[in-house]
C-alpha cells in the first residue's frame, strides 16, 4: 500500500503553510478562496483524509521550526558597524582587487553553514525557521520562548541542562546535533568527530614521521571536543606512543585564543613537530603567530585543523584539516524533526555523517 | 540628558529576552530567582524606569524579528540529498586537496549573507530571527503567519502586495530591504544600485573602450534589476552612447538562465565587446558558456556582474563585479526595526549603503 499522505504533503503541494491547511480545513471560511480551493485541490489529488486526530494535530502545529545554539562563533569575526554613511560617504568606490588584496568578507563559520542548511531544508519542506543564539549563561528563557512557538526543535548537544531538554521534549520534537550519542531516547545527528581525527593523526605519524605532538583541545562543555581527542588519543595508542606525554593546551575553540596558546608555545623550550587543533579557529589562529615569527610551516611545524571553514582553504600556508559537512549537518536536522512529527512512534534516530581528512600545504609539501 | 534606558537596554545589559524582561516586571514569581535577580539588578544599574506604557509593551513583545524572503537562490546549488549513509558507507576519505581540486561546497548567495547578517544582529540585540521563504506565487499566509509571532519584521521589497504591506506595518514595524526608495512610509534599506552600475559601466566605456554592450537583465519584479538598468543607461547616455541600441536579455538572477542568454548571444550574428548582467550568478553562467566554446574573456569578451558574491571571485577568470554589503544589509534592516521599536514616531528611516566596483580579471588584464 503507498504510504498515506499527510498535512505536510498537502502543504508543500498546494506551496502554503502547514497552519493554512489546518485553517482550510477547520475555518475555511477564514481562508481566501483561491487558497482555499488550491488546498482542497491538492487534497484531493493527494487522496489526504484528514483523520480527528491528525485534524487536531495540524490545528496545533505552526508551520515554523526552532534551531538553538548556545553562542555565534562569528562574535570575534564581525565588528560594530554603525551603518550610518556620514555626510559626504562616498557611496561608490572603484577598487582594482587582485586575488591577494585581502579584505575578504568573513567567510562562513560552524554555525554559519549549519544555520544556513537548516533554512534550506525548512524552506525545501515549507516551513518558517526561527533561530535563537544564547548570549549569557542562561540559555532557558531563550529555549522555552523558541519552544512555545515552533513545531520541533533542534538544539547543539550540551548548550541546555537535561531538565530543560526533558521540560521542551514532553511538547515537540527535539533533535540533539553534534557530540556523542547519549545513552537516552532523543534524535541525535553528528559527525564522525572520533573516526576523523583518529585517521588525520594516524596519517601524520605513518604519512609525515610525526612522533611529537601537542594538542589543543576546544572548551571542556563542547559535544564535539571530546569525541575529537578519543579519536586523537586511539590513533596514538595504535602506533605505540604514549598519549600521557603529549601536552593538552586548551584553545576555546576561538581564533584569538588559538593564539595564545601558540605565544606559550613559542615561549616553551622546544617546538612539537605537529600541533594538532581541535577546529580550524584555533588552527588558524596558530599559524597566525607562527607566521608573524617566521617559523616554518609546515617545514619546522605542522598545524592541522578540523571543521574545513572556508578561512582555512584560504589560509597561508592552506590548512589540513577534518572538513564536517556543516550544512548537512543542519539540513539532516531538520529533516529529523520532520521524521519525528510524521511518525512519533519510531525508534529514536542517530545519523552519523561522514567526513573527509583535506591534506592541505600546512601538513604536506616541503620537508 | 541622558537617554532614558530602555527595556532593550535592561535586556541586552542583563543577558536574557525581551519576554524575560518583561515576566520579570509583571510576573516575577514565573521567573527563576537567579534570573530575576539579575534582570532587577540590570533595572537598577541602568536607571530604567517602566512606565504603564512601557510595561504593556515590554509585555506584547515576542524578543522575536522576522525575515521574510520570496525564495532562496541557494536552490539551483543544493541538491537533494538523502543523509542516509548506506551501508557500509564510508565514515571518512582521506583527500589531497589542491587549491584548485575543486568540489568547493556552494559559496553564499545574496539571501544567504543578508541572512547571516540579519541572524548576527538580532543575536547582538538579544532577540531570537524567524526567517520565512516563500514557496510558490501567495506570499500572504507566509508573511501573515510571521507577522503574527515577531515584534518586526524586514521584507524584500516588491515580494508581497502593498495590501499586505499595508496591513502588516498596521500590527508591527515593516523595513523594506533592497530597490529604490518608495514614495510611502516604509523604512527602507538597500545599496546604491544605480550609482554602482553607473561607475562600473562608465569604467568599461573610459577604461576599456567599449562601445558595443549587451546587458543580461534580472527579473522584472526584481527590486534592484530596474535600479541597476537606470545606472547602466545614464553612463550610456553621459558618453554619447545610445542605450536602446543595446540588446537586452532576461537572465532572471540564476545561473542556468545566464547560461542560456550566452547561448543564444553565441548564435547570434556577431558578439558585443561586453556583456553587463546585473547579478553575479548570469555573470557565471555567461562565464561557463563563453569558456566552454573557447571565447576569450576579457580578450574578446568582457563579462560583469553585481553583487560580489564569493563564487564570481573564484571564477576563472575572476569576475569584475559591483559589491554591494550584503551582511551589512541584513544588520541594517534589523537595527532599522529595532529603531522603529524604540522610537515608534520618528521620521522614516531610508538607508542607502555604499558599494564597490571590484575590476578583476573578466574585464581587465590581457588585451
Amino acid at each position: 500500500m503507498a504510504k498515506a499522505s499527510t498535512v505536510y504533503d498537502v502543504a508543500a503541494h498546494s506551496g502554503v503553510s502547514i497552519a493554512t491547511v489546518s485553517r482550510v480545513l477547520r475555518r475555511p471560511d477564514d481562508v481566501r478562496a483561491s487558497t482555499r480551493e488550491r488546498v482542497l485541490a491538492s487534497v484531493r489529488e493527494l487522496g489526504y483524509v484528514p483523520s480527528a486526530a491528525a485534524r487536531g494535530l495540524a490545528a496545533s502545529r505552526t508551520g515554523v521550526l526552532g534551531l538553538y545554539f548556545p553562542s555565534l562563533d562569528a562574535m570575534e569575526e564581525l565588528d560594530d558597524a554603525e551603518f550610518l554613511p556620514g555626510p559626504g560617504a562616498a557611496l561608490v568606490d572603484l577598487v582594482v582587487d587582485m586575488p591577494d588584496s585581502g579584505a575578504v568578507r568573513p567567510p562562513n563559520l560552524y554555525f554559519d553553514e549549519v544555520l544556513r542548511g537548516s533554512e534550506f531544508e525548512a524552506w525545501r519542506q515549507g516551513f518558517a525557521l526561527m533561530v535563537g543564539v544564547g548570549r549569557g549563561s542562561n540559555p532557558t528563557d531563550m529555549v522555552n520562548d523558541i519552544a512555545g512557538r515552533v513545531d520541533g526543535m533542534a538544539i547543539l548537544a550540551q548548550s541546555v541542562s537535561d531538565e530543560v531538554l526533558e521540560h521542551v521534549s514532553r511538547r515537540i520534537p527535539v533533535v540533539l546535533i553534534a557530540g556523542p550519542r547519549r545513552g537516552d531516547d532523543f534524535d541525535h545527528v553528528s559527525v564522525s568527530n572520533t573516526e576523523g581525527m583518529k585517521a588525520l593523526t594516524t596519517h601524520l605519524i605513518d604519512g609525515c614521521g610525526v612522533t611529537d605532538f601537542a594538542y589543543v583541545a576546544g572548551p571542556p562543555d563542547s559535544p564535539d571536543d571530546a569525541e575529537r581527542h578519543a579519536g586523537f588519543v586511539a590513533a596514538l595508542r595504535a602506533r605505540g606512543l604514549d598519549p600521557r606525554a603529549v601536552p593538552v593546551h586548551r584553545g576555546e575553540f576561538s581564533r584569538l585564543r588559538g593564539r595564545a596558546v601558540a605565544d606559550t608555545l613559542l615561549a616553551g623550550r622546544r617546538m612539537p613537530r605537529a600541533v594538532v587543533c581541535a577546529n580550524d579557529q584555533m588552527a588558524l589562529g596558530v599559524l597566525d603567530v607562527l607566521g608573524a615569527h617566521g617559523v616554518d610551516v609546515p617545514g619546522d611545524v605542522i598545524v592541522t585543523g578540523f571543521d574545513g571553514i572556508e578561512a582555512g582553504r584560504q589560509a597561508a600556508p592552506r590548512l589540513t584539516t577534518v572538513r564536517q559537512p556543516m550544512v548537512d549537518l543542519g539540513r539532516a536536522a531538520m529533516r529529523a524533526i520532520l521524521s519525528r512529527l510524521e511518525n512519533p512512534e519510531q525508534p529514536p534516530i542517530s545519523l552519523r555523517l561522514p567526513v573527509k581528512v583535506l591534506l592541505r600545504e600546512s601538513s604536506e609539501g616541503r620537508r
